[in-house]
């Protein structure tokens, strides 16, 4: 990496633990204070100075380099972080120091700039990886939930012209690469390795710097939209809601009628509503994940092969599909997913607004207590979508009613596109 | 990269114009056709056989490793592409081999598995970078301009349920890296350089391969909603309507009020259908830019910031707080926001649903034709983004009315969270 001590010219392609300038800030991984287990120092302002692998703001990183690039930004700039701590504390939770219960974000990293004052006053650059603000939201199905008598108002969680008040987190993704291996019950070594190949070749410190322990990946993190009362949260004697969401930008923004995002979220919502309102919390937590983790482009490669199909488009073949264009049907991981519920210090779910035991499983697995799964209601399931929810059913998804058989499935057909 | 040849141990940390195996096939960018081209081979399967720096999939393409890291993914997959292939007929238009008229995709991306059959068949793994597709919309606002009579259903384009009919297209991150630099003016070699050192050293092949010219950034890319007949594109007697819409997840999805992106979104929907009733096109640009390019931490840190200032949170503030924040008021660069106009075929706009002239001038730069500029109406603006919209208003946004001073911005204040 080049530094302000190196002619412009010079280049280095990657770095190694013995290299020259002082040795990184250790990182002691889920360590009692945070002082104990040291800053997370992923910026650009001072290459030598970093104790992580990657850089930071998830896959918006990039961006700031084409900034520097482009000279419109000071590649020396450090952050003025006055004023912007998280508007709702957070924390500390029992878990953030358990070991291996949150290995994929930093738990202090709302508070960084309050707990490592001192080294941010004597110049270190350290970052935020987490930020904690407030919204009023304006969902138009909230209103027609109103009107058919769903949801009442109450003036303060939920108003009568359907404006609804919550927390917003924003969440980048911190992975501490032993942990992370051990959650995916694989080597460190062979993680390291294979993210480096297998990405194109990107970050050569997967594989040179073994001291590093703690990596900042380019990709989308989570954002979490809390509604009713933090403090609900861990009380055993108050209600807890929660929807995990896997980004569906197609029916999240646009309302595309092939699949239940949207209608599965907007529901999920007002059960949180509902639970703030009895004096819980509700959580939906939205995930980066766009087509399954594969992205928009595979997606509507496989809606094509779908439509197109002999068949029809079948529940029948839905996985299918998925399955010859992209090699694999999923590739969310959802062994991840839990860690901002134990950030959050949930310990126990009443209503999981969820169907799917790819995030069912994960959240027992960790720990996490899930008494009631809340089907997304039939009504609220567009027509051309019975493909999915069907075949998703079929697959092993929770449902209250009976699962339908190979037959039906061949014969449950989402719209022909000339329709 | 490691390549099936080698020991699993072994691992090659970049690769080099002169290394061993065989050459990879050049990429004539711009040339008259796909065979002249030549086609981008990105994929993993095949290490040597690679002529881009970077992967497929944007920011997605991470997903792909861990998958192989799981073991959930076989790495040597390759796609099954039959009947993926195009929706609606794109192209070929004459934008797509003008010199320095397309830079950051492949104008052959959604038919790369048809013009590059021959090489398929014989093993070559190419796989798309765009996807066309259909879709079928339920934006609750439609249902609202349908009750309010701003817009009529005409039964094929707009229903009247609400439901509008769509092309949707997926559009991956292409760059020609030389182009790319032409278009920012600047060096390519300092372009290769800084991407390489201020994104924290990701793919040293931008330094190490100055023979590979195209590279496959770990970035987001565009969604285009395309309403009525792509034939009036281009057809000069056929009007055209557009909105360049950069993601905001926390108001296209949840409604945040703090800003105009979700009304101004479906106000450009309301905008495009009517155009296409008229017989025209209607384009929605989504282009994956959370918070300016900035990420959705740092938004909310700003967000927090203009809260607390002492004098509230005013318009006149408004930019101040980003720049104090992250060193730079944007980083979207607009300048290859064109290149997917271009590619559709867009050579004049006569409605443009957008006040902002850092999308504005970039279009008439790059040759696009603006007829009208059509500004957010007043009645959708939310109360609390008077703020948003006001300060970019005096920062030089088109508008229709007259500017406010200074001395206005200072009076429009924002709601105060404890509202």
């Amino acid at each position: 990496m080049t530094t302000s001590h190196q002619p412009p010219g010079h280049i280095v392609l990657t770095s190694h633990p013995r290299g020259r300038g002082q040795k990184p800030r250790p990182i002691d991984w889920g360590a009692s204070t945070p002082a104990a287990r040291g800053p997370i120092v992923g910026s650009l302002t001072e290459p030598q100075r970093r104790n992580v692998i990657g850089a930071h703001n998830g896959s918006y990183g990039f961006f700031r380099a084409l900034a520097v690039a482009a000279g419109t930004l000071d590649a020396t700039h450090k952050p003025d972080l006055a004023d912007t701590h998280p508007a709702v504390p957070i924390g500390p939770h029992p878990q953030w120091t358990e070991p291996n219960k949150i290995v994929s974000l930093d738990p202090w990293g709302h508070v960084a700039a309050e707990v490592f004052a001192d080294d941010i006053r004597q110049g270190l650059d350290i970052r935020p990886t987490i930020a904690v603000t407030k919204a009023y939201l304006h969902v138009p199905e909230l209103k027609d939930a109103l009107a058919a008598g769903r949801l009442e108002a109450d003036g303060k969680i939920l108003k009568a012209n359907g404006e609804a008040a919550c927390t917003k987190i924003a969440v980048e993704p911190v992975w501490h690469l032993p942990s992370v291996a051990a959650r995916f019950g694989i080597d460190e070594n062979h993680l390291r390795r294979t993210l480096f190949s297998h990405s194109g070749g990107m970050f050569p410190e997967l594989v040179t710097r073994d001291d590093l322990h703690v990596f900042l990946p380019p990709i989308g993190g989570a954002t979490v939209y809390l509604f009713g009362d933090v403090e609900a949260i861990g009380d055993p004697a108050r209600p807890v809601a929660c929807r995990v969401h896997d980004e569906c930008n197609g029916s999240d923004v646009f309302g595309s009628d092939i699949c239940t995002c949207r209608p599965y979220l907007t529901h999920g919502i007002e059960v949180c509503l509902e639970t703030a309102q009895a004096g819980g919390a509700g959580l939906i937590v939205y995930n980066r994940k766009e087509g399954r983790g594969l992205g928009e482009v595979t997606k509507f490669l496989v809606y094509n092969a779908r439509k197109r199909h002999k068949d029809g488009d079948t529940a029948a073949n839905y996985f299918a599909r998925t399955e010859c264009v992209a090699g694999v049907q999923d590739v969310r991981f959802q062994e991840l997913m839990p860690d901002v519920l134990h950030w959050l210090g949930v310990t126990r779910i009443d209503r999981f607004v969820s169907m799917s035991d790819m995030k069912y499983e994960p959240l027992v697995r960790q720990g996490i207590e899930v008494a009631e799964r809340v089907a997304i209601p039939d009504d609220l399931v567009p027509a051309d979508a019975r493909v999915e929810i069907d075949a998703k059913k079929a697959a092993g998804y929770w449902t209250p009613e009976p699962v339908a058989s190979d037959v039906d499935l061949a014969a449950v057909k989402g719209r022909d596109w000339e329709a």
